[in-house]
């Protein structure tokens, strides 16, 4: 095998990694948790269904791009829930050690291709990366409801935090999926499976 | 939420089920089995990885969208192992059936474009199909590989097998996968992981 194909080989069964990195929204009527890989598998399916939804027009294919790849980091750096603040703020500086590490396994070129599409993601400014992000934070919040709250209520969580968290990741993406959100967070305050502060 | 919206969220509900359909692929250093949902999630970061290997020059974002839907009509008709015979003789009718209820959740034009998509992929025929097909079947030979052949062993799987796939699911797509994947047979049946016959 040339050196070439053997790098991306060797990144291509790095990835299987990603199945092994457990989140913390469950699943399939609440019986397990999610990994990265699912999740991403997701996140894809979900934009090249919701695309029109976006409020600028974006590049379908580089967005799915974005999603498929925008969680590798955790292979190394880990999963860090939304509503853990300590793990949020040392998250950036162990991420990006991760993507050194990780995209380094590619073809340089090929490398820099991944590495940028992550850090378009994580700045999400573009309007792909405004929608990828849109989408990651809409995923959870389906899933959270269609288990009853499940993994708010372990964790205790406020509407209001997760009502900031969509104002923050999902309404720059899409004003039509963040009502939708506003109002599934308003339906789980009811049910008492979202705290009402 | 209107009535297009609410089917769309519906489908990307139904789409959860993946995670639970069972794959015989070991990942994670043998440690589980594989499900279907981090299979297309691999499927589709190899397919955005190793584009440059088709036969022929391929849409890289329609082949992505390709393996992401690929087994999603295993939901009803459930995953049929590579080298069972019996259940292959039945796989398209079941598949088509469950292709019909899933995809018929959404609104009609859309589902239709999954549908297409699916069926494209199916019959193999375009060059995105070959490479999608290509890159279905050597996930699974490297996941085998790195675990040292044990759903092969477990399957008591015989090298002619795997090399009869390969020509016929690998080559169409991708000369440069397929001498790999041969490559990769030929260590395998040295270590006896793959019966030599």
């Amino acid at each position: 095998m040339d050196e070439r194909l053997k790098k991306q080989m060797e990144f291509a069964l790095e990835m299987d990694k990603e199945k092994g990195i457990g989140r913390q929204t469950y699943i399939l009527n609440a019986l397990r948790k999610e990994n990265d890989a699912e999740h991403g598998w997701h996140l894809g399916l979900m934009t090249i269904l919701l695309a029109e939804y976006a409020n600028e027009k974006i590049d379908v294919s580089r967005t799915v791009e974005m999603v498929t790849i925008h969680d590798v980091v955790e292979i190394d750096a880990g999963d860090t829930y939304a509503y853990d603040d300590a793990g949020n703020a040392t998250k950036a500086e162990r991420e990006q050690k991760a993507a050194n590490r990780i995209f380094g396994i590619l073809p340089e070129e090929q490398g820099k291709y991944f590495m940028d599409l992550w850090l378009e993601f994580e700045a999400a400014s573009t309007p792909e990366a405004k929608f990828a992000t849109a989408i990651d934070s809409v995923q959870p919040v389906m899933l959270n409801n269609a288990s009853n709250g499940l993994a708010w209520r372990e964790h205790g969580v406020a509407a209001s935090k997760v009502q900031e968290r969509a104002l923050k990741k999902i309404k720059p993406g899409s004003e039509k999926l963040y009502e939708m959100v506003m109002d599934i967070i308003a339906e789980n305050v009811k049910k008492g499976n979202l705290k009402d502060c």
